[in-house]
């Protein structure tokens, strides 16, 4: 398994990692597969949304520190539930296909880390599957 | 990887693709395994639920609209800012058993495109895994 | 594949999985690989979050409530269309790294099986993937 190891600098934010993602595929030589993208926190989420306008990740953590606000009336004495929530609506993993060698995904769409609990060091864990078994 | 491609008629609009799915599964004439179906688009998701009743859907789609507003106080100047939220919260892929030749899924459990943006021409990518690796 | 079957106790409830999990990886006898967690209801969900304060469980469970309240203008006639809301909200699967023989999960990180319509006797589908085709 391989290990994206990074700093985020604001309690909520979303840090592209689709190139580093490529480039660890790149360096497996694999053609066609999948790959798993994998966030081992209780805080952090992965999702996929569009990498062109930065202005679409500030409004998605907009709504989602609206559904989930920082302040509220919690049990857990922490002062993070907002971001154990944002975690759980926006998942902790991605499969994505890879096809020639590179994540196949649409157009205007990228991988993102969701920090909902920051500025932490975080880990997103990789793994890449080569496709042996497929018959696509 | 195998594409569906179809057309979407309303703004906010959940598609059945249960049956085109298992055709293509059918096609491939593997038993076992793992099918991934993935939207490559930033105002769509893909969700599993049930396709018995369609009002679930409408009831589905009315909360999204709630939660993320068409009208709202957005930084992204397409319009769509609420597209791009509801896509991440509902996510842009599934992983499905395939037991027998069929998508293993539970009796009341279709999958559905989720259109956010739409009407429009959209697609969904179907990647059917063979299970040679497979010990359950 | 596998199935754990559980009895939840209450209408709204994230029930831990991972032990149970880790169980029949174990039996097994696989060391490396992926561990799919599929819930096969239109009611439930499947997520990952914290397992060390049950408070964050019910902090999840108090916002998706609000989030989707019992209690709305719904279509649906059955009266639990919040649970269906939920259950695309969170999602129904899981995709797992194995390593040495055992879910490689984040040191806080456990599974949960959500229940949003109980109680009910539910399953959850495990299937598990050995690696003979990865290269990480």
């Amino acid at each position: 398994m391989k290990i994206i190891s990074l700093n985020t600098r604001n309690r909520r934010e979303m840090v592209e990692i689709t190139s580093q993602v490529n480039k660890l595929i790149e360096d497996e030589k694999i053609r066609t597969g999948f790959c798993l993208v994998f966030v081992p926190h209780t805080t952090c989420g992965v999702t996929i949304n569009e990498n062109a306008d930065p202005s679409v990740r500030a409004d998605i953590l907009a709504i989602l520190a609206r559904l989930a606000p920082e302040k509220g009336n919690y049990q857990h004495g922490e002062g993070n539930s907002d971001a154990h929530v944002a975690s759980s609506l926006v998942g902790h993993s991605i499969l994505a296909p890879v096809i020639n060698g590179r994540l196949a995904l649409g157009t205007w769409q990228g991988i993102f880390l969701c920090e909902f609990d920051g500025p932490r060091s975080r880990q997103v864990w990789v793994k890449i599957i080569a496709e042996t078994g497929d018959v696509s």
